[in-house]
């Protein structure tokens, strides 16, 4: 049984999803981050990050987005979600998980979570003031040069399209227009027709 | 034949020691970041990033540091990087290296990157003066809650030592003394004597 520690609109769901393609028996629980409840003493105790998502196994503990997803990849074969056994092309996915994380998700927390760099509230809204170009330059670089198609990948599904998908749910919050970014957009819509996708989102708002 | 695109001092010195770690053919190329050479369009015709390292082999292009890491762990399995069919001690190795890459790599980078995700000056040198406190409070999780010592994951190397050794190098530049972080300093202490990092940082300065 795996435990998944989630907040609704938050890249929670990416692994949440995950969980659902791979058919995965879990649980989920909800952290109310509105009320503060990732920096309590009883969340704490189980992710001292003090952050969602956060994944217990029987083993113990897992945090990072990009290491949950590919620990569900390989410790559910049958789902092919990753192409393990394949160096380079596991590498590619990695690298793509990767830019998501340090890149493009980093470049979208300067509009909600400045703080964490910088204490002057000007300054955290002149980072506010540039999210729409840094996360746009982002989404540019990716339709240019990582996304394949029609998944992330290529033609099969993998690890990197929950991501995504999770990720450009915040396009418009960034205030950047969609129609931009003609692939991610295609594969957004795709996405949203996917079972498994569809079944993550509505356990989140349960 | 693999070629790394490299600067020094940056984090391509951890993909370089991996290199020596598994005693890869490879090939370096430096990238002169004070001319600018990462915007070149020679440069950009490799990477399209326009940043450093980059990792060519022979079936494409990789980047981003995480990835190159397990795919020159996998690519080389006698060197025993990682532990690669355990899915939950790779998981915990990949969130440490995650980590770095997301958090730490990208708090240090408020120094000397602030253009990234702001315009404001102003608001550029305020980023620069929360260095010391996110990086340090970066190292503090390190120190408390994931590093299990004599090395990062434990009793064996791993491809998660030389990424945080490589980051460790800037310690002092983010006005950070290395006594605070007694388990981090030990391992940076321990890496200088190991052959394979005496080798990189040679080659890094030939």
């Amino acid at each position: 049984m795996l435990e998944l520690y989630f907040a609704p609109d938050t890249c929670s769901l990416a692994t949440l999803i995950a969980l659902e393609d791979a058919q995965a028996d879990y649980r989920l629980h909800r952290v109310n981050l509105d009320a503060g409840e990732q920096r309590s003493a009883a969340y704490l105790a189980i992710n001292p990050k003090g952050r969602v998502p956060a994944l217990v196994t029987p083993l113990g503990l897992l945090t990072e987005t990009p290491a949950m997803l590919v620990y569900i990849a390989q410790s559910h074969p049958a789902a092919g979600l990753a192409p393990l056994d394949d160096p380079f092309a596991f590498a590619q996915l990695q690298s793509f998980n990767n830019y998501l994380v340090s890149t493009l998700h980093v470049a979208h927390a300067h509009r909600m979570r400045g703080h964490r760099w910088a204490d002057d509230p000007q300054a955290i809204k002149a980072m506010q003031q540039k999210v729409p170009e840094s996360v746009g330059a982002s989404y540019g670089f990716i339709e240019e040069h990582a996304f394949v198609g029609p998944f992330v990948m290529g033609k099969s599904y993998t690890i990197a399209d929950p991501y995504l998908f999770t990720i450009a749910q915040w396009m418009e919050a960034d205030d950047l227009d969609p129609s931009r970014f003609p692939k991610v957009e295609a594969h957004r819509e795709m996405m949203r027709e996917r079972p498994s996708v569809q079944r993550a989102v509505k356990a989140e708002s349960a």
